[in-house]
């Protein structure tokens, strides 16, 4: 796998751009610094879509994407063969101008990562920079105004700064006759120092630096690296009337600064199908980050997203549907990306059956490089099941195993076109989200009302505990006498209320019945009209304040 | 230096300990994450104390104080020296129980740490952990109720897990009596790896565990090891119900996770005085992370201080009172900390003379050990700085040079008592606030009152800018067409008000004549009457949303 860090992130730039050129579809993974910006803000089995959306842009509207894992899977008709290519960026948010951005980082994300062998050092020292659209144009603003030369100049490092001294050097030396075989010369060439994503920062440094101390010459950009001329102060007036080259030397400092984003930007310009695993919030931080701030409006999210990238796969919401055309013995034991991958890799089921094509990849030939949760090898894995989910959905598209016979990429994706833009959603109201369209109605088990058969008070924690049985429930308090229980799955509703029918203290029923339960319609009625008052008073006494 | 992390932090407390009980006072230095939290919240020439203060709690609220440096300065009276030595503590707050950090980097802090080589592997993957009081009690209350041997049991790295998992194979393997000597034996011993900070966690984890799985045994504590019992069902009810040893257990878990915590206790409790250069983030911040939130009081803040350490020595403070002693000729360029520590480190003025006390360390041997900003350095160099300042106080106190002897550390610390507890400020309407007592009346110079004779709008940036050229100034605007100017210095006042006398485009006058002009009073109370009045309908707008 190539790690793309800020200082080889120009030498690689034109590989990842053919490869996502030629690639019939690009898988990808992030990582973040931050994935619960409050404890107000955690998932519920009762969230709605658009709750969710809220919640979750809440969270991560401090969150830093701080790790991008990109694979592009190029097809070889031929030989029936996916070769793959995994990069992995390191991302850091670099001050230029006013651009000084701040980031949450939360405890346990950062020990996530170290247990997966995550390098900080690298993060900090030498992340890309990024920028999405709004900083883009604060930026340009700011170059026009001549305040991103200060701000470049004091971001560059001591050595970066001896550099641009060591040029000034040169060419006052040159000047001064003391460049032997030079000395005659209309004009001498000066090699900027490659070494770091900010060459292209100190070239810009060196060019006002120069024209500003030497006043008889004039600096011209020659392939990242700057010609000096001698020239007549008629011949620098008009130099300095004609800003052409500056364009150019804003340009090339724009485009380093962007860093990241210009990958971003080709995914989204090539519109290349997307495959990512579980990805709704991989989706809004880059909305966020590379593109402009995450809208109030969920559809406004989804219409976005959708113009961005019109093929999104998530192969978590894929596989949920892949084992409803399978036997469960034949499934693997969870759903998380090394469960899946793995139950892929060894072959189980007809997952590798049937013409699946080969899939190649250069890039973990070393065990060590295998380590879940590094974007780069995670984005691999995504493609991987992709691949041979897409390849069985194909197969029984066309009439079942029987009827199996080779596809070309085209006929993977167009085959699997139904399961695009399906976005999973853990422990929501619903299984999935819709990207281009309506999302499906709630297949979620009906809500459990609860109150103590004595009529006393409930404990939430408590109540919790002792319904997590059969498997995980929210609980949410409506009163202190009445809850309402979300649970996972319409067996674990049964399991409940079959156990607790007769129950000493507690009474359950389903949320449906309600009404038909005079005593619990008025209670449930009371409270939440005393709710509603209390809420009232609270905010009433929040706005006086 | 002695670097102290994660795993060396219970080797090296007993040394830090001694070491500070033996020390005359302690110089300390912090690095943070964050700097400013929003752009709203910068420093201006303009703040009172008060504002200041809210405006830095607001800045630091999630901040994070991420390495800690202490020197222990011990002084030798016969030899009149100081020996000192001095610790790098790196921080990071791992999680536990509910117990899950968010804390905010602010991308040029991350930069500026760079810039000083600050390991950030170090700090994620190693650093200590800490608790204020308000997170005490929470943990206390977690680990009575049992939600914390969960939380902890999810902490534990694979490699800790493990060391549990051999315990318990160790111990069936002595019931089923397959340890040939050990296996008529009453009990065993089991050795708990000391290789990290989370030992105390491993053998908590583990007493539960074996008690769990194994019936027919107790376990008790043996200096933070585990001793092995057999015992009748009869005994093991007994042991159960008396929970003394549980107690043991839980207070070496909390002293684990208090971790650097206790550090900061035993210099509150010793009442050492503390040296720090340019201290109110400091404080501020030590008081958040160590103690418990910043009140929204300033006042209370300060008592808050002043109690946990009744002697605060801030050496750039006490500089800019050496300053005025001393020839201004014989003075430093500049009193950052660097600036200050190599005027004294080359003996300039009158700084070493006059048998000044002998400074003494073993800790930076090394060049490239005498890293400016890093914390350890920097609090060596603070406490460097206080002896050659407090010295040439004594000195002076005592009736001048000409009365120099050498002076014990009480005297030290006696002759400069009038300079304690008062904290520079830097760009604020006061030079420095007194923990102590009440803040002194501002000696800045006057605000300036500035419009445009044609009474035309004004630009707040081309101002700033025009304004600057004499040092630096604050621009508040009352108005479109009136702003007020803060400067930093009288002598700035002065420039400016000669310079722009007679200026074709721009009137400047001093805030205290404009009861004297009609004009500017009229047109201030305008436009103030205007801004409420603004402001009083853009608040009703924010409330009504």
């Amino acid at each position: 796998m190539t790690e793309v860090l800020r200082d080889t992130f120009e030498k690689n730039f034109p590989r990842v751009e053919k490869d996502i050129k030629n690639a019939a579809f690009i898988a990808i993974d992030t990582e973040f610094s931050c994935l619960v910006s409050h404890t107000e803000s955690k998932s519920s089995l009762f969230d709605t879509a658009e709750q969710r959306y809220l919640k979750q842009r809440d969270n991560i509207s401090d969150a830093l994407l701080l790790q991008f894992g990109l694979t592009a899977f190029i097809f070889d008709r031929e030989k029936n063969v996916y070769e793959s290519h995994s990069y992995c960026f390191y991302l850091f948010p670099h001050t230029f101008g006013s651009n000084d951005q701040r980031f949450k980082c939360q405890a346990s994300s950062l020990e996530f990562l170290c247990h997966h062998k995550f390098d900080f050092n690298k993060f900090v020292y030498n992340g890309i920079s990024f920028l999405n659209d709004e900083q883009d144009i604060r930026a340009q603003q700011e170059l026009k105004d001549g305040d991103l030369l200060r701000s470049v100049e004091r971001a560059l490092s001591h050595e970066d700064e001896e550099s641009v001294q060591a040029m000034c050097s040169q060419v006052a030396l040159w000047l001064a006759g003391g460049l032997p075989e030079a000395a005659t010369e209309k004009s001498i060439f000066l090699e900027v120092p490659r070494s770091s994503q900010s060459s292209q920062c100190i070239a810009y440094v060196a060019h006002h630096e120069l024209r500003k101390r030497f006043i008889c010459i004039w600096t011209l950009p020659e392939d990242g690296n700057i010609r000096v001329l001698k020239v007549s102060p008629t011949e620098r007036a008009m130099m300095e009337k004609n800003h052409s080259h500056e364009d150019e030397l804003q340009n090339a400092v724009l485009l380093s600064i962007r860093g990241f984003t210009r990958i971003f930007k080709l995914l989204v310009q090539l519109k290349k199908p997307i495959i990512a695993h579980n990805c709704v919030l991989d989706l809004m931080i880059m909305h966020k980050q590379f593109y402009c701030s995450l809208p109030k409006s969920y559809q406004a999210f989804k219409n976005n997203i959708h113009s961005l990238f019109p093929n999104v796969y998530d192969t978590k919401y894929m596989s949920s549907e892949y084992r409803k055309k399978i036997d469960r013995s034949d499934s693997w034991s969870n759903n998380t990306l090394p469960g899946l991958y793995r139950y892929f890799d060894l072959g189980r089921g007809h997952s590798i059956a049937s013409y699946s094509p080969k899939i190649i990849s250069q890039d973990f030939g070393d065990e060590g490089e295998r380590k879940f949760h590094d974007a780069g090898w995670d984005s691999y894995c995504a493609g991987f099941c992709f691949i041979r989910m897409a390849h069985f959905f194909g197969v029984m598209e066309m009439g079942g195993l029987s009827a199996a016979r080779p596809f070309t990429s085209t006929e993977h994706l167009a085959l699997t076109s139904h399961l695009a833009n399906r976005i999973n959603i853990i422990r929501g109201n619903l299984t999935h989200i819709v990207l281009d369209g309506l999302d499906p109605p709630s297949h979620r088990p009906e809500i459990i009302v609860v109150k103590r058969r004595d009529g006393k008070a409930l404990d939430a924690l408590e109540l919790t505990e002792s319904l997590s049985k059969h498997g995980s429930v929210d609980v949410k308090m409506v009163s202190n006498k009445l809850a309402l229980v979300a649970a996972s799955t319409k067996g674990q509703v049964m399991d409940l209320c079959r156990e607790y029918y007769k129950h000493p203290e507690l009474a359950l029923v389903k949320y449906n019945k309600i009404q038909h339960d005079p005593f619990i319609w008025t209670s449930t009625l009371c409270s939440l009209v005393m709710c509603a008052a209390l809420s009232g008073i609270f905010i009433y006494r929040v706005l006086k304040n």
